[in-house]
């Protein structure tokens, strides 16, 4: 079990700043010292923040990043954690403390906040096609020998863009490039192995550019039909190590190691039964797992795929949530609605709506959990809509100041709507917070 | 017409700031002076940006701020636009410098950034329930003489909080509060005209407290019978003047005037005739519209919600809509789909998907229309997919590398996903940034 960090000079200065009245959560009347918020004795049960504040818990996110280390020990993958879900710094630490081998970013702007917070290995699992884009890039990689980015074509054009690019300026160091297959009908990425090929001998032949390996990402095979699902998702797995063995044996191959990278936070276990024991080719193999969402899981979407996910692995201690948006009943204009405190500003709606957990008259004592009836239907900018079952004693029991405790479903579009979440241990006093930069 | 001013400490601040390489739209790889934004000669149409960028173009905002003034002018309603729109301390001061008399906020918090401001006049046209929010709210109050801040109640129960909170620590002058008035199965306030007098006279007879006025929102009345709706809407407005004008009768109200407030961007023209002639009472009456979403209207929904508020008011020179989002094709995988650099993350997708309007290859020359068969079918959080019809020109046409400009629907979606927009003229060439603190 290892710490969270907060170390680098950029770390450190979050912990320095002056966080002004008007933060989210932060139940501030003076600008107060981020690093001071830990000592203010804040509960959120006991209303001492603002409403809606997000928090994470740390014990589940501790038990999350030991959790993914020890699965990539134990498949010899990589984890180079996709860190758009969180964009935050000090986890950006904290996956690096516990095993990360780099973060993996979709935009350039993206890997400008990296590199400043430290970050010094970046997989830019994304085209790189603005020229503003391909110089931020670029100007990392000139300015600091240490900074590592591993960058993604699917086309000839792509590729010319990039040659050009590094053509003009020359680096110290050839920029790597992984050629994306994609999957018909779905998003980016080459649709056949002979367009993947030829967008790896072009890499392979621009001066400047390094061909480093192949990279797909099977998380678009969702539908309702799982075990349709997974053969697809074998057979797109299949058809990238086939690819990579017929670039080997064309000798398009020429790095230190080759890189075959997969994983969304959907199937990354099968990337790692398919990709963990790839060899026999002219230099190792690395294969890089992307999860993002393992991080927090939620209650929704990814409770559900994480939970099929621990019982292919023949179940275990398992993913835990590890965040929550915590809001005040406002009104209860109706005897089975009350409105609350939290909208489409604070909590996810493009998977689910946010699911009601726990609800708790602010003070001591430990929250009683919502009735499996209850549910969030509807949200609007601020405001949520809580539907109490008809007759439940709770139509009488919850007022106005009660505090309603919800998970979300899909972290990643939580996390960009708080620009400072609170961690809180597992009685909800809060021990420090943490930044996003989106 | 007025133009756009940038005054006082705070906002001046903005302008000085140094913005960091890694702040979305922003093409830099050293840190820039927010206020040198303007001279670097950036133009969003020779891709001199990063991708995605929103952008605002500041004809149509100094149209719609102009119009608006001249609106409420013609109807005699006062204006306190709402600001969680937004949340750009820039464009609340442009819409106090053209006529607005304060600024509707959703939560304390909201109100805390826009005093740091310089707003000195705020509708919170919210219930204020939890402790520390109120809290923050009366501190400004107790800090700031010239402040002023007016909220809601809809409950005996929030009108007890409140009085507990001022009874506490007693005011200069009373808070003043509106009774909300809400609709049946919809969101917050009292149901019926006699609840509603009920939280009246429980403000009016609370030391510390002032009964101002009744408020309500009837944009919640959006179906797909507009006829309907505006007869519910007529209905709504009647019964909120007849409720204070029973609550005038009975001596409740004491201010120097008194408020009646509705209006979302929807309806604003109903709501405007509904009140704007409101007379014959104790005290002046002022008839406070709360429209958010005039200023920058959009392509979807309140494009079409204000066209036919236009249609309603006879036709004439409209809103206009000024927000867009400009993404790269970063993928040509099929001949049918693009691949665009931008997502969830950065546009809205609650009431529709962005809507594409215009393509253009890097360079001179003025965008093309997208045909209007092209749409975005999908987000994912840093892609959308565009499709593009069969057999058009464009399948061949539009490569890796070209532009499309996307207009939004529902501004309030899209402004939160960015720190900072930037202002262009005509050609979109920028001519500043503007900042939003969510």
């Amino acid at each position: 079990m290892h710490t969270l960090p907060h170390d680098g000079l950029a770390l450190a200065f979050l912990e320095e700043q002056l966080l002004q009245p008007g933060m989210k959560g932060l139940p501030i009347t003076e600008p107060l010292r981020q690093g001071a918020i830990g000592v203010q004795g804040w509960n959120v049960l006991h209303a001492d923040t603002s409403f809606p504040v997000a928090v994470l818990k740390t014990s589940s996110l501790l038990h999350n990043l030991d959790w993914m280390r020890r699965f990539c020990a134990r498949y010899n993958v990589t984890l180079a954690p996709h860190g758009k879900t969180t964009m935050s710094p000090q986890l950006f630490g904290a996956q690096l403390a516990n095993g990360a081998w780099g973060i993996t970013l979709a935009t350039a702007t993206q890997v400008q906040v990296a590199h400043r917070f430290g970050v010094r290995r970046v997989l830019l699992a994304n085209q790189l096609v603005a020229p503003s884009d391909v110089k931020a890039v670029l100007a990392l990689l000139r300015g600091d020998p240490d900074f590592e980015c591993i960058v993604l074509a699917d086309s000839l054009a792509g590729v010319a863009r990039l040659a050009d690019a590094v053509g003009t300026h020359p680096l110290a160091r050839p920029l790597p490039v992984l050629v994306e297959l994609g999957l018909a009908g779905k998003r980016a990425g080459c649709r056949t192995p002979e367009e993947a090929i030829t967008v790896a001998r072009a890499i392979a032949g621009a001066p400047g550019l390094l061909l480093a390996g192949f990279e797909g990402y099977e998380g678009l095979l969702v539908s309702d039909d799982r075990a349709a699902d997974l053969a697809a998702v074998d057979a797109f797995l299949a058809q990238l190590v086939a690819l990579v063995r017929s670039a080997d044996d064309e000798g398009l191959l020429t790095g230190a190691e080759i890189i075959l990278s997969a994983g969304g936070s959907s199937y990354f276990d099968v990337v790692a039964r398919g990709f963990g024991q790839v060899g026999g080719l002219s230099r190792p193999v690395r294969a890089v797992l992307r999860s993002g969402c393992y991080l927090t899981s939620d209650h929704g979407t990814y409770h559900r795929l994480l939970g099929e996910l621990d019982d292919r692995e023949g179940g275990g201690s398992g993913l835990r949530p590890a965040l929550e948006v915590w809001s005040m009943v406002q009104s209860r204009p109706e005897p089975t609605l009350a409105i609350l405190t939290m909208g489409k500003r604070d909590a996810s709606y493009d998977a689910d709506l946010p699911i009601p957990l726990l609800y708790h008259r602010p003070g001591p004592g430990t929250p009683h959990p919502v009735p499996s009836r209850c549910e969030i239907f509807k949200l609007n900018d601020q405001h949520a809509y809580l539907r109490l079952p008809e007759g439940h004693p709770l139509c009488t029991e919850l007022g106005v100041g009660d505090l309603v405790g919800c998970g979300i479903s899909h972290p990643c579009t939580t996390f960009d709507k708080w620009p400072l979440l609170l961690a809180v241990d597992d009685d909800y006093h809060v021990r420090g917070a943490i930044n996003t930069c989106f």
